[in-house]
């Protein structure tokens, strides 16, 4: 299996996190989004990471869309560390938190980070290269924060942020919140925010705290 | 059920669309998000319509979620008319699609034309309300174009966006193409676009063609 990814790319962090849990070591490809290669623009028209690639099966494009496809054809084998609770109330809600953190974290917040601080080193000037925008880092850092508390707020409440177990949501937050901590950007004190090994585990969970990547690591 | 909608949130026809596929008849509330009433956030903090509210059971937040968990809870009794295939590189094809028209295009597109058109004129100068922003209504009208141009593409060699039956992908491409060409900003001409009733029908498909709603009609 190809995964078409980048390192910084909170999306595909979360994609590697999950294709772990599943044991499967996927043959990293990456991508550098903005240069729009034809050949990547084939496998997902809208031109994201993650895309992960099956011989034999269709391109996978997008994380949340590579998290259903993963629970649907091999979430079984997982038993009780499926990702992806069975009644449908459960998936609502890992749903909701999923999508809170890979749509509206991520534009409020990490999209930002990783564009200023990572890809604008990359990019030409005429691709939208350059030094990072001041006040984009400052306005999602300040985000960040928001979200931060209320993260901070799920995990006072439950053993794992969407419920009982582990499932997508929690890898989607640790995703990125590791990104943002790599690049120095999450506040690393308060009361809602505590320092833990890298991920929560089974049995585990947040602990009634934020649990963050310790010490600082480059994003898997 | 409750469905906390607006009538012209893309997202919000796009679950009426679908109800009408189930023979549901929600009973509507209207929202208008930019007033952030508690009420409203207690149901989704994300603070975004639409929402499906049943009794006895939890509030569903978000058009692919209650797209999801509609098909969870009532997509056999559809039989084949169910909106998501059951094979895995079916599901990622219309997963994709969706996502293709909730996001991007919605991103790109039909969000600035319904915040520019329709909720500035209720918004307060401090909620952000005047006059439409001409550049931004220009960008959004030049975006959709592109969009117009993908789905004619996708409608030549497929009978439905996704593939063989009508899924999830037709109603999302019709809700935001029905609250554009509302608000006028569908260029109704050209080799990809034709007049046609409302909806593809079952047995009908796209044809050949993008498929409008027409007369321009009120978003149901």
């Amino acid at each position: 299996m190809h995964l078409h990814h980048h390192p910084f790319c909170p999306h595909s962090r979360f994609v590697r996190l999950l294709l772990a849990e599943y044991g499967i070591e996927p043959e990293l490809v990456e991508v550098r989004v903005w240069e729009r290669k034809p050949e990547f623009l084939t496998l997902n028209p809208a031109g994201e990471t993650p895309v992960m690639v099956e011989q034999q099966a269709p391109s996978v494009p997008g994380a949340s869309i590579i998290a259903e496809y993963l629970d649907e054809t091999r979430g079984l084998a997982l038993a009780d560390r499926r990702l992806l609770p069975e009644d449908p109330a459960g998936r609502v809600e890992v749903r909701r938190l999923v999508a809170w953190f890979h749509d509206k974290l991520f534009l409020e917040s990490t999209e930002h980070l990783v564009r200023e601080r990572i890809y604008k080193r990359y990019m030409k000037s005429d691709q939208g290269g350059g030094p990072p925008d001041a006040q984009a880092l400052r306005a999602a850092r300040s985000n960040l924060r928001y979200h931060l508390k209320y993260i901070g707020w799920l995990a006072k409440g439950r053993n794992w942020l969407a419920g009982e177990r582990m499932s997508h949501a929690d890898l989607a937050a640790a995703a990125h919140l590791s990104v943002a901590d790599y690049l120095g950007d999450v506040p690393l004190s308060g009361p809602a925010v505590r320092e833990n090994p890298p991920l929560p585990r089974a049995g585990e969970g947040w602990g009634g705290g934020i649990l963050l990547p310790s010490p600082p690591c480059r994003p898997s």
